[in-house]
């Protein structure tokens, strides 16, 4: 018998037939003996309907009355859940943000949960009940109004309902069935990992493979939640998914466990910048004010010796805003020439093994350099090593780095 | 200055310029100084496709978690209505049954009001801001769930709001001006009364006029809530109303204020019954158990002497049940024959005037004897009388009346 959180998305719960389908899975895990709280959101297109109504009655809106307004989503489905439960013949009963309460901040849109008072849900589960929890939403501390925690927001629900119920693991069913060594769009012979490090998973996540909010896995983390991502399709439900989880449950310990790759970038060079002290901050203090996310960045001793070339991306949509800032400062921040490009893709490879292992960044850039292909930057963490190269190289990139690393499967 | 409760009903809020239009009425009565609390239904059609959903997911389904499901309807139109207010620049936030608390018995689907704590809406309402109001909508008092008074429930809750805040006047903007002194689409000449008494409204609401609902009336006659009843459209908005109060605020007494109609009859005749103490108990009982409304009834001596004959009407769609549950009794019951109509019509003259003039009652059997119509039951209480005819002369009967009490328009 285990405690276990069940989280469906917006697809899963998509329409009645789909609502019944997952009342059949909740209801197989209550069989065989667990305590079972589901977590779901919205009927998937509900929540953009909301947004729309929102959105034309006033531009420019409370976010508290948005709150009010597009939290109605999950409410519909744990009701609806509830009942095609109940009509399995399981005991069920809705539990809306409030009611339970779960507390948050009153940052509206985009708040974040403070506590979770779990007392009346364990007492139900101990007595066979199944909590049917509205993802996303939760009640304001100090103002007693309904919050909701942004788009995702229901991941991050199910991964702090687990930790406050102390779960033995929160099952995040999802349209894909498990987290891939790649993608598989790209290299067929991709393998799904049967397990992965919260670390690893969190490069993943932030680095383009869209299988789960990363909110939801660093709080996964800091509590130690077993998160396993699984498909929701019942033609799934007898195959193991991915498990997340801390790198003491992983014995075995691949050097690198996946290739990711992102073409959100855009490239910015600055040549012959002053090489003072302070430059840098000079440079990106404004583009942080603007909110612009700097991810990659290298600066070189330039040939004259007393000034330095500085390149650096940023997300593709903030490229314009950020060539318009610095040009703004050229007089004061001293560079001779900007140069922006997009048509560059970031691929990293990622893994917690090469922490004790070094001769992963070479053979990196050997198969890279097999292939003709040009690094243009290159950053590092611990758990791993990421380029810039021109995007036309994206798909050989990323095969050769798979074989490379021997990810494929047999 | 005044404290006022507007309420707006589903096709008032049915879309977002609908929303935008209701808001500036709103605002009208803001700035005419004026405290305002608002009560919304959900948009037109959207309490139907939720109670849709709920029914496809289980034909018998729990009604607290169907209470969970279609409430989302008023919750979507308070912070619709409440930003569309704030874009006005009117202060404004919405108030869910559950934030206020509006406390209810735990009769999910058709709860009754306990209670609503009014102290924070008072203060926040002394300080120019809108309380708007989610209605048909409060929170179970043993069981801390979200309840729904029943279709049509907004006006209860817009009355037992206006009630609670001791508000000089309650609004219920609907889709009609106010009320009249008979159907207007039968009667051209129909006029709308200036003011008319809870215990006349009760009389219409009940009797087919559906301006209100009745409950919403009876609990304005308990609390002496002055109901006014408007149109919602913009060119309606300096035309007054109908205000539905108590007898000491109408000066002048009309006889008769109203002619109502209803189609919804079905008549059942038992002949022959042996009349014994105790047989309309025995005929009553089975129909009262099987929760058939029976309305009007007259009994008759027979020709013998020693039995009696029993006419009496139930709703259209419970003449079935009504002759199957007879049927089974007729041994038990002793009559010799049953007969069962529908093609009867139910009309009434209505007013608080007749209960200290003499002659009503003359004056309807003599108008409708002049035009050849055959009266088939007659019944009477303090304020109104109702006779049964046949179906075909509704339209004649009704305008025959509107002209001899002297209601018809110049």
């Amino acid at each position: 018998m285990a405690r276990i959180v069940m989280k469906f998305g917006g697809t899963s719960v998509g329409d009645i037939e789909r609502i019944k389908t997952v009342a059949r899975r909740v209801a197989d895990e209550v069989e065989a003996g667990n305590e079972v709280a589901v977590v779901v959101s919205a009927m998937s297109g509900d929540t953009n309907r909301l947004v729309g109504l929102c959105r034309d009655v006033s531009a420019m809106h409370d976010a508290r009355e948005h709150d009010v307004v597009v939290s109605t989503g999950e409410q519909v489905t744990v009701g609806l859940l509830s009942m095609a439960l109940q009509d399995l013949g399981v005991e069920a009963r809705s539990w809306m943000g409030w009611q339970i309460p779960i507390r948050t901040d009153v940052a509206h849109g985009r708040a974040r949960i403070l506590d979770i008072d779990t007392t009346t849900l364990l007492e139900r589960m101990a007595q066979g009940q199944v909590a049917v929890v509205a993802g996303f939403q939760g009640i304001g501390d100090t103002d007693n109004r309904v919050t909701t925690l942004g788009r995702g927001g229901s991941d991050t629900s199910a991964v702090a309902l687990a930790a406050a119920l102390e779960a033995d693991r929160c099952d995040i069913y999802t349209d894909v069935d498990g987290v891939y060594t790649t993608d598989p769009r790209i290299v067929p012979k991709a393998r799904k990992l049967a397990r992965v490090t919260y670390e690893e998973m969190l490069e993943m996540a932030s680095l383009g493979a869209k299988v789960l909010q990363t909110r939801s896995v660093e709080m996964a983390m800091k509590y130690g939640v077993r998160v396993q991502v699984r498909h929701s399709w019942p033609e799934y439900w007898t195959v193991p998914g991915t498990l997340v989880c801390g790198e003491d449950e992983i014995v075995e310990k691949e050097l690198v466990s996946g290739i990711t790759y992102s073409r959100d970038e855009a490239k910015v060079t600055l040549t012959k910048v002053s090489d003072l002290p302070g430059v840098a901050a000079r440079i990106f203090g404004p583009l942080a004010e603007g909110n612009i996310n700097v991810d990659m960045i290298v600066q070189n001793v330039s040939d004259d010796g007393h000034s330095t070339d500085l390149t650096f991306t940023v997300p593709t949509g903030d490229r314009d805003k950020a060539v318009r800032l610095l040009e703004d400062r050229q007089e004061e921040l001293g560079y001779k020439a900007l140069a922006a490009h997009d048509g560059v893709v970031k691929v990293s490879v990622i893994g917690v093994g090469m922490r004790s292992h070094a001769g992963v960044a070479q053979t990196m850039f050997k198969a890279l350099a097999d292939r003709g292909i040009n690094i243009q930057v290159i950053t590092t963490s611990e758990i791993k090593i990421s380029v810039l190269i021109s995007e036309e190289y994206t798909e050989l990139a990323v095969r050769a780095l798979h074989t490379a690393y021997g990810l494929d499967a047999a």
